[in-house]
């Protein structure tokens, strides 16, 4: 008998994000990736952060190399303070909770609120590594259509809804549709949320990354004009797409009642996230530069946005159709009807570009003839030629199953 | 009705940690902790931390900043492989897992393994974050006594042990007993794991902290003397008692089966642990410092078991049975019977000295009397003057609930 049937059975087959599956390739040489969602890596501010870690270190090595709190090093949590207050939250719900990147805000909330077979209502296409938290935990996924508001309205009635114990929305810019959530749907959805009892998280990665168009609030402050509705939603966010993704640094804004739970939780996990990855966060926090840092991170994602908007354009032409999104690092794209984006992938490969195909992202099956272009890591020339490599795949046919 | 009602209901209730509630006491003036399992505060290499992060941070910026691979890092992969060479771990089951800690590691197992109701074996008294863990995926804990020699074979035959899918066991130098599993005791485990179709993971967070006595193999190496046992048993440990804590970098060596999942789940998790502390924990173990460092270490721990045996012989006498461990942190103490060691706690907190009440240690109710007693964090002097605190609480009387 194989081992394997001693390992605890799922409701769901556990997969494997398609993402990280390409990051391998990523570093292939003369590889264009328009897979990842990485950060550009050329905007990291290392000389700081070096400088920062060698008096943080040697200085202060108690506060770097010893165990910490389970909530989060009193330091960072009051930066993280501040930084909301600069995104309009200025009156939490409760003391920031830090965790191991906003995955695991995701996963911590999972894990408090959900029993096999509840539902987790999220957009649809969703967040891949959402997604797998929720099939962690048993968890039943009710994917709601979006259009170019968010998640549409009202949702979806039914016996899956019935058992929805919570909805996870990415409100702005969202991976991989690029859909920021109007204020109008943002408030309808809260009332919901207090008529139902239903407990909403607003994951927001990408908020800070806007290059056109005006910022929408978040649930958390929206919550004060809608009764009761502090109660029950929350937001997490993360320094990875804004500063550092390697610092694996998150954070959670959430009402005591869910908070106190969350916190025993991630005691039993990882006991805290690193203090050194805290401390120094918090030191870089503290100098103020991540506002020229984002300025700098903005216009650049910006041009490149529009560079891959501008060559899908010219050397796609009707062969594609796709969003324009006014932040963060995706665009949201289908081709004509018929084509296999996983064969795409395939045959793009060889030629030297990859990206997500677009099923990937759906809980159920998905429209194949989808994809999602990550814009942040290739500069405009890459890009323009990443598109070219496109149409070449294209051109060569075949791919209709 | 309270919103709490909404979150997933329990088999067993959270219980928060008894240790992680007593530190935020240990930083009071004037007060004596031997409570924590806290590495020694003198011991952190801080300014070769602070060298090695600076030119990591200046000069590699995207290996310590963007994101890694979910398996680990292949510098630090590399150097723990070296690392448990050392301990005498020739051929590891696998390439290492790095983890968020090695409590990420028994969460990680848990998860693979454990369906509610399923059974964990593990001694008792256990580790108290180890059975926050279990309790996280409504195991049912089968706790095994212990003597001089570890966990007590035979394992009690029973419904529960029927239903066991997983052996937890801290093999040396245990917290909170300080007990060695015997050779002898480890290949009979072994035996019995294969038999049964139980598997077993060693947790190794303190085997190089010896300072008498002589090595037991890992229960992976004594797998090559058991037909069939590599495939059922693991082995988990950490940089944090030798290395520093608020790395939060432990690994797991596991059989490809199990490992596969556990990649794949903690994918879900955190995607990886923090690529900045992987780094830099890679880096300095290629420094070669660790054999030093460890050396201190071992003296240090040694003088200090030493000074508090000594101090509870002289100042308590009869009043107190205890062991007299050969490495780690912890040495486990026995009052008179009839005394609670919660209510001593409440006065010796007012004379300026805590420990942990040995209650907190067992998953159902354990023996009043007993206390842990950590001896890593104060020195001679501190010790000599904790006891003499202990015996003035002691004197008192009054500790009989």
């Amino acid at each position: 008998m194989q081992p394997a049937d001693r390992l605890a059975r799922r409701r769901h087959p556990l997969r494997s994000s398609a993402v990280r599956d390409l990051l391998a390739d990523a570093h292939r040489p003369g590889m264009i990736s328009l897979a990842g969602g990485l950060p550009a890596a050329d905007l990291f501010d290392s000389e700081v952060f070096s400088t920062l870690a060698a008096d943080l270190l040697a200085n202060s090595p108690q506060e770097a190399l010893q165990y910490g709190l389970t909530a989060g090093q009193p330091r960072l949590q009051a930066a993280v303070r501040a930084l909301v207050k600069d995104r309009g939250i200025v009156a939490p719900p409760s003391d920031p909770l830090i965790t191991t990147g906003s995955q695991q805000a995701i996963d911590l909330l999972a894990r408090a609120f959900i029993e096999p077979g509840d539902t987790v209502v999220m957009e649809r296409p969703s967040y891949l590594a959402a997604l797998q938290v929720f099939s962690l935990v048993d968890a039943e996924v009710l994917g709601v259509p979006t259009d170019e508001h968010g998640m549409c309205l009202p949702l979806p009635a039914g016996p899956a809804l019935a058992r929805a114990k919570l909805v996870y929305t990415v409100t702005n810019f969202a991976n991989p549709s690029g859909v920021t959530m109007s204020r109008e749907r943002r408030l309808a959805l809260l009332r919901w949320a207090v008529a139902n009892r239903v407990f909403v998280v607003e994951d927001d990665p990408y908020g800070e990354l806007r290059f056109g168009g005006r910022p929408v609030p978040a649930l958390v402050t929206l919550a004060a004009e809608v009764p009761g509705a502090s109660d029950w939603c929350g937001y997490v966010s993360t320094l990875s797409k804004i500063l550092a993704p390697g610092l694996r640094v998150g954070f959670a804004l959430l009402p005591e009642w869910v908070r106190a739970r969350i916190e025993q939780i991630k005691q039993a996990m990882d006991l805290h996230t690193s203090t050194l990855c805290q401390e120094l966060a918090a030191r870089y926090l503290e100098t103020g530069r991540l506002t020229g840092f984002l300025e700098r991170a903005r216009t650049l994602y910006g041009e490149r946005c529009e560079a891959l908007s501008v060559s899908l354009r010219a050397q796609l032409g009707a062969r594609v159709r796709f969003n324009r999104p006014e932040g963060g690092l995706f665009l949201w794209a289908e081709l004509e009807p018929g084509i296999d984006t996983s064969l795409l992938l395939a045959r793009a490969r060889e030629l030297g570009v990859i990206f997500v195909p677009g099923a990937a992202f759906f809980a159920d099956s998905g429209p194949r003839n989808a994809l999602r272009l990550s814009f942040s890591s290739a500069d405009p020339t890459q890009l323009h030629e990443a598109v070219r490599r496109l149409r070449t795949a294209l051109d060569a046919g075949g791919l209709t199953p």
